[in-house]
């Protein structure tokens, strides 16, 4: 099978222009078919500071109420989705900038209102990602970028939590190719120490992150995006490894000593 | 040659959702392939006012500084974008969201620096569209929905005025489609008397033009619209017709007392 790189991109890729830089270089050199996933939560909560919108998070996870909602549709299928695009066409590569909405690609359903009320924030089943679509674009020759807006079929727009997204993503496309994902974000990988870099982790099994979580070694972040990963490994994803933004080069080539490979 | 449309939206269906609403169940009684164009200046000045940055306009063109930029870039390829985008996919058509640097579908020039500073306006050249891409689309059986926000080919993006743009994309598609570029906006047409919807002027040849603009009977506005409309028939553009939004079904439909038809 062919192989096909789901590479989640974290904030600091999208806040600081050297790592992006680094970042979007090391992607050029990478031959297989891509697809990039981006949130941008930090400058989505600049906006909101500067529009007086207070902002809410419960757990890591924003409150989107409507007005919240149009400010991360601004932000992240606006602003950085675009910017990334026409840094990644000016580097040759064929970007092509999605919403969920954007040929109906990912479809959520609203969250059912528990004990907290998240408002205008989707969640994923299984059939929410119509891998047909991004296959055909692929096909094509595109490569997506696809930020972590989606939509619900009927018109409403939701906020979907990028680590999930691109966890769905990666599920809905290993029919057809051999995925490998890559959650790229501020650490250089999982750490037994989260302030000391040379504490990384090489490689994780389900039942050693089971021990490590509770010996209270993984800490309370890092959580969802493991969960998010095993859950992929678990639903066929050939490969998945977490580490530093400015390591994706080696990260993708599969050099040994960069991130946390994940497996069983 | 199979037929295309290529539908300019104007202001007024992006800011009130009735008008929104029945510009959208008029689209869904096409079947003919279609292109949509938008802008958003209305929002976009709405979001700069609310960010206290106050916008400067030089004979109805925008000064784009970095943040303006920013801001517009926001609005168009964001919010509009997507939220049209959405709508869309609920009636059933397989809208897709597009900037021009989105698979590179349209790469415009910085414009010149003359007696204005327009920052970072786009203008667009004879090769700025590139249909293959955007045939590509329909092709697969998608509809794209263009905001005017452009880029460089360099990783910068540009704001480039929408009319222009839809003539333009018109222009390009012709080789391939039988086009008919529609303007739409807040008047029934081309009007003798800019106030009375009975002074409608159902068809116009170019030399009328002239001469209703030599007596001033078109009035200021509706020149740059006039001229994008004549420079698409003469390069070779099916038809072009100008109306009101609410009358968009009837428009696309070619049926009679319906807007201002172009032509010679």
């Amino acid at each position: 099978m062919e192989k096909l790189h789901i590479i989640k991109i974290g904030g600091q890729v999208l806040n600081h222009e050297a790592v992006l830089h680094s970042f979007l270089k090391d992607l050029q050199q990478v031959p297989e078919k891509k697809i990039l996933i981006h949130g941008g939560g930090k400058l989505a909560t600049r906006l909101a500071d500067q529009l007086g919108q207070p902002q809410q998070m419960v757990e890591g996870r924003r409150i989107t109420d409507a007005d919240t909602l149009k400010i991360v549709t601004m932000v992240y299928a606006g602003l950085i989705n675009k910017q990334l695009v026409a840094q990644l066409q000016a580097l040759g590569i064929d970007a092509l900038g999605l919403s969920g909405a954007d040929m109906n690609c990912i479809q959520a359903k609203k969250r059912i209102v528990g004990a907290i009320d998240y408002g205008f924030a989707g969640d994923l089943g299984h059939d929410s990602v119509h891998a047909d679509k991004l296959h055909a674009l692929l096909h094509i020759g595109c490569t997506p970028v696809i930020c972590s807006i989606t939509h619900d079929g009927k018109g409403q727009l939701l906020n979907t939590n990028a680590d999930t997204l691109a966890a769905a993503i990666a599920i809905a496309m290993n029919k057809r190719y051999e995925v490998q994902l890559n959650f790229c974000f501020e650490k250089k990988g999982v750490l037994r120490n989260s302030e000391d870099d040379s504490t990384l982790i090489h490689s994780l099994t389900e039942a050693e992150y089971h021990t490590l979580r509770e010996e209270k070694v993984i800490h309370q972040g890092m959580i969802p995006k493991l969960d998010n990963a095993f859950s992929a490994l678990n639903k066929g994803v050939h490969k998945v490894v977490i580490g530093h933004s400015m390591d994706i080069g080696p990260i993708l080539l599969n050099t040994n000593n960069y991130g946390t490979r994940l497996g069983n």
